[in-house]
């Protein structure tokens, strides 16, 4: 019976989890992060606030992890950084991704929120780095590398600093709302990026 | 009588201003934003709170004049943008200068705990916008505009795109803590931009 029931459980807390992230991405979206509360969320996602308490510490902690799973669903569903062998296609492709993903307003608010937390609490904003900026701009980094190998950037660029020149402005725009965040300014970014990186 | 009694009323107001402008910024640094209170900030600055609530609305609003008004002192003591017709040298010294500044504790944790404020905030971000980033930017963009002229840089760079790829990683860095904000790191970012500037 206990190996029929196990699976069961784990089903049952999968599901809960999911609900609680859910209903706490659609309530930020909804009344604003400061007004989202464990009662709300708890109410929202059908569990009892038990439930949430024993698996996060904060609100702040829900949030982070239903921010990071969404961005990971994200790059899953399509977010990633291909290879078809035209650097500038590429880059543009996934700077376009990206821009979809931050004026979304199901991804915009919550995310937004958690990196003003971040900003304000340096350990969780190192914690956020490490989760939500770094993977893909090392996937971005290894499409620059395979350009280096195939010749289509200069050998003496370093790519890490290409990658902030690109992703940088897009993360300021977003962040700071002080320009527009469209598929043109991006394309414009990578065209005037590139001319940089090429071989000399 | 009253002519002279107005300069002095008026001295003694903007002395309590800058009086109250200092105590948050200090108080900010000394016990994190969330912490500060306008009864903390009234007591350091040696004023009453009718003081405070008779200028400011909140929190907020002192911590947004006391960092704009830091950060314009900062700018006129030296952190403007030069034009010795060096553009190399002089797009280093200014991002090496808004390094120092904002490396520095008494401005980077009031700054940072601002522009938090402001990214959960769309309105305070917006005026924070206008009133931090674009004019710095502005002054980059005017020197950049000179070396159009000067034909140092290729005609058909979009000069506000370029200022970006300069201002974008350094913010990045700075608010998500995520690499060196060095001398070093600005001049590469700095080198790695020219490239792409330079007249083909």
């Amino acid at each position: 019976m206990s190996s029929h029931r196990a699976p069961e459980t784990a089903h049952r807390s999968r599901r809960a989890h999911r609900a609680i992230l859910g209903a706490t991405l659609e309530l930020v979206h909804e009344v604003g992060y400061p007004r989202v509360t464990i009662e709300g969320v708890a109410a929202r996602a059908g569990v009892g606030k038990q439930t949430i308490y024993r698996r996060w510490p904060s609100k702040a902690a829900i949030l982070r992890d239903a921010v990071v799973s969404l961005t990971e669903d994200i790059a899953r569903a399509g977010g990633a950084v291909r290879d078809t062998g035209d650097l500038e296609a590429d880059l543009k492709a996934v700077l376009r991704s990206a821009v979809d993903t931050m004026t979304d307003p199901g991804y915009d608010v919550p995310a937004r929120a958690l990196v003003a937390a971040g900003i304000a609490d340096p350990a969780l904003g190192k914690e956020l780095t490490a989760r939500l900026v770094e993977p893909p701009l090392r996937l971005c980094l290894e499409r620059l590398g395979s350009a280096r190998g195939a010749g289509q950037i200069a050998q003496d660029v370093d790519p890490r600093i290409a990658v902030l020149m690109l992703a940088g402005p897009v993360a300021q725009h977003w962040l700071m709302g002080d320009g527009p965040l469209t598929h043109e300014y991006t394309d414009a970014l990578v065209d005037l990026a590139l001319r940089g990186l090429a071989p000399r």
